[in-house]
């Protein structure tokens, strides 16, 4: 979560259903723990690069399930998962028609987490209206103005991609 | 909901998930707000088509789940979605046997309102018996007598939304 | 549930959710009401014809769900859906073994309850070793000497049949 | 749960939903029964097989799932569940890439639990880095350090096996 210019980020190794707020550190841009116990964790540089490729977003969402997992190694190959022609796409900020085309550009995954930083800028350079980032066989980044925005892209998204998931694994001919 | 001549019907912009009984608009039956604050949703209209053609109907419900989205796609061309055979179907209203043959109407989903209310409007006066209504890769109406009964035939119609759409995609040679 | 020779059995036309034991009917064995409000269901007949056929039973309990709907559809030309060779097998009373060979019988579905039960009759007398009982497309009859003993066959018999569904839909070759 | 030389098990036939810690045997690496009212379940000789190949692992789960079930009736020919190339493999203690190859062997159900016990240690000696046993069409045996850690990997193995089962379900051409 963003603050001005400071950013507010889970710490690596706590388990996040007894995480409480004392719990969140405080960082800068740069990723550099300013205030909190505990390490920020190896992805928060990725955080960083999202906050800075999309000024306005205020909020970052990170999730790892089924469909998301399942679509980003499907697609890994074509780059992106094709979104197009649901209602739901109209849960992404400011998308007014469900003609609307999304493109979710996934970056390989990788533990170099220097080298998926910049792959992540270029993903988002490239695709300036993507609402959503997927790491392959890995999970997706989403974000928002606010929590609750970031929360409706997740819930649009994963509604979208578990839609997609048994829509292609039914007519697998 | 209605009442008498007036229908109360959600906001536009507001999360399900926390609305109270304050937050319910109070509208006529063209659709102009009467009382409560906020805006009606640009789908009310459809509200009033629906009211209008089911002079029984006292309570709407309109859900977008996986299932409806998946099979108002797969039947798109069809025109609608055939339910048969199965004993949930006695959970609609005035169906006494598993016999019973259920259509389901789909009509393509538009961003213009006007034209999405008068083909809903068609759509329900030739499927006079119809217990529900979709929009292609959008979601489902159904309709009760109280908010009881169209939860019945909301629980009836995804059960077999599900059952149908597992059926078919385990059957695609 | 039955207690000496009378029977308690939930009435027709109510919300289960929202039953207490008040609502409960209790019908004789021929399954005619003793005491109570409210109507039998008119599928008391086939707990009664259970009641008959097996003796131990002092609960039965019957659930319509995705897995046992499709599966009773699936395998209603066979006549049963055969399951083996899963360690679950144990949950149903006397299984001692994964190698055992249940044989779910399935019953045509029908309105006409008389038809109904006399074919579930046969299907019990047949199937003398059988656990539970299909209709078609419709749902599950499983018993038990307790609540507890049917609760644990209907779960043991719904994970299974969920393996089964989903074992045959993802090999149809 | 193994505390010191003696292990905390729960005993046979309780229903683990309404389970206290008072209902825990307390018994001796040989599993014979120090302290405890119950008898040990039959599996009990596969948990100190577990306790004894693997020193670090203080606690054991044991869990039959949908997923397991599959995975370890497809792959039982194989010999084990190979799962390779995702983030969540690094849910594993010692697990720092998704280039992880991680096997899950597979020993075939038994009701000798004498011959089950031999199987297992081979099991568990061959595959010295593996952090589960799959017994086949049965369930997965995890452990860890701590029942914090046995339950990240019950999440992460059980994530997975839901991913590579959809996966090939979807690709089965």
């Amino acid at each position: 979560m963003r603050a001005g210019v400071h950013i507010l980020i889970t710490p690596t190794g706590l388990d996040k259903g007894t995480l409480t707020p004392a719990d969140l550190l405080e960082i800068d841009p740069e990723g550099r723990a300013i205030a909190g116990r505990g390490r920020p964790s190896a992805e928060t540089s990725l955080h960083t690069v999202i906050y800075h490729a999309r000024p306005q977003a205020h909020a970052i969402l990170h999730v790892h399930s089924i469909w998301n997992t399942l679509l980003s190694g499907q697609f890994a190959s074509t780059g992106f998962v094709p979104l197009e022609g649901y209602e739901l796409l109209k849960g992404l900020s400011g998308v007014a028609t469900h003609v609307h085309r999304e493109r979710i550009p996934i970056v390989e995954n990788s533990q170099d987490y220097k080298k998926l930083a910049s792959e992540l800028a270029a993903a988002l350079t490239e695709n300036s209206g993507a609402h959503g980032v997927l790491l392959s066989r890995h999970g997706l980044y989403t974000w928002g103005e606010s929590v609750a925005e970031a929360r409706r892209h997740l819930e649009a998204l994963e509604f979208l991609f578990e839609v997609e998931g048994r829509r292609l694994s039914g007519q697998q001919t």
